[in-house]
């Protein structure tokens, strides 16, 4: 199903599989899905995040049917879901009729080190993961075009019941970007793409090494995706240090910002989004963050 | 308020307004409005319709808060609702806070004699009315382009509450309309396919005077839109017509299709949309179709 970007395929997800379900997403996460499962009317509720994802442990006592996950890449820790938890996942969904997975797999294609894991969709045998994408990070965010990967059983349902709506995304845009994928311009464009990312990375976290906060931070998941954390060495709280960054001109975004439930976060952690960052103003930044640290 | 078609729109209008209100749709109508509300998980009654649109007394008992009406060119029967009558349900929405008229504007661009009637939306002085239209049947429908027009104080509430949405319209189809729009083109075009449209439509109306059917049929709703109605004079059932002509390789679209209740629309109408009716073919069929009616 291609559709107008990924939220308006949330708001359809929603209408496939019902509001009277509890969806579960991960906490910190993302939260313009939760916005809208909620504002289409369905319960939600969040799970705890470790390095490997949301633990296997918290599903069944939860109580949610529908786990929205990105098991590839999570939005903002970075952690990339072990094969051994992903199969764990497929049992907690197989275990009972009406529970799904919805793979959520944005900005899963800049992977830098380390082979890909397979993805939920593809080792599940259970018709029990929807797998949701966008071209909005790999070509361009005003596009808007997401898509949206249906199990068979589910298709037909959506065929009988929402298979009536037009489609959200113009005849042109989708002939063109066929023509880009079919003749292999995604995969040459991908591939340029993660060089020239992996270089900015590179330069960034370098500028980082030469700059005073050089041994009062830890980088952290710059193995994928356009960015990484870094944890500083600091007791200021996030909320000060944000205050007195905006101050100087610098807009800081921390990990804490993104948990629903105190403390599900780490503290002191910045989410740095590389993609814009570069030269001299990186240097100045760094230099007036560490400064900002000493106090 | 723009977005990826009318249909989308529907889907933000629920997450506006909310699902727990009761949404009031034309009978016989549009029926993809219903299914979208319906979806969304608001509940909907279906309101009578005569030759000025839903009679002002059906309103206050039939318990709906929200009314989806085209007043400017009712689909399917072409009625368009009088100005009295449109104040009255001006009035019906202000006597009540949480009642709301979304004003369906479909369709209305193409009105070929007699002068328009304001929009609701032009007369609301008390926010109550929401203007949706689309450019799918001005400009293309591959385009995926509608809008909504929000009272301001709903705009607020637009804004604070579902204004993280991002747009579902492509950067560049936006930019490309508005200049169209800006430097007059859409006006221009909106002409040239009127007098194109009014040619058709009376070529599709002379070719029945001419034809067998001729003085067994009456044309109605034909001063504006797109489509009008052809009634048979005819004691077949609209079923067995149907099915009888579908033999023969027509496809009849009668006006009782669209009814929810049994015997609001009324019986042995066409709804004829003129458009791609040209030439022989349509001789033919004419000739086949008052063939069937004599048996």
């Amino acid at each position: 199903m291609v559709g107008a970007g990924t939220e308006y395929l949330y708001n359809l997800l929603v209408q496939l599989l019902g509001r009277d379900r509890m969806y579960g997403l991960e906490d910190p996460g993302y939260s313009k899905a939760e916005r809208i499962y909620t504002l289409s009317g369905a319960r939600c509720l969040s799970l705890p995040v470790d390095e490997g994802g949301i633990p296997l442990e918290e599903l069944e006592p939860s109580g949610c049917q529908v786990l929205h996950i990105s098991p590839n890449h999570q939005f903002p820790t970075g952690a990339v879901t072990p094969i051994s938890r992903r199969q764990g996942m497929l049992r907690w969904a197989e275990r009972e009729t009406g529970r799904y997975i919805i793979e959520d797999d944005y900005d899963s294609e800049f992977r830098f080190t380390g082979r890909p894991i397979p993805t939920l969709q593809s080792i599940d045998r259970a018709d029990k993961v929807l797998y949701v994408n966008t071209f909005s990070r790999t070509l361009a965010p005003s596009l808007r075009i997401g898509y949206l990967v249906l199990p068979r059983t589910l298709l037909k349902d959506y065929e009988s019941r929402l298979g009536f709506y037009s489609s959200t995304v113009p005849a042109i845009e989708q002939y063109t970007l066929a023509l880009f994928l079919e003749e292999g311009h995604f995969e040459r464009h991908l591939n340029r793409m993660r060089v020239f990312y992996r270089n900015r990375r590179d330069q960034v976290i370098a500028a980082i090494g030469r700059s005073p906060l050089a041994g009062r931070c830890r980088v952290m998941g710059e193995e994928a995706g356009l960015h990484f954390l870094l944890q500083l060495d600091t007791s200021l709280e996030d909320a000060r240090l944000e205050e007195a960054a905006r101050k100087k001109g610098i807009r800081l975004s921390f990990l804490t910002q993104y948990e629903r439930v105190p403390g599900r976060a780490g503290a002191h952690t910045l989410v740095v989004s590389y993609p814009g960052l570069d030269g001299e103003r990186l240097e100045a930044g760094l230099e007036t963050l560490a400064k900002l640290l000493v106090k």
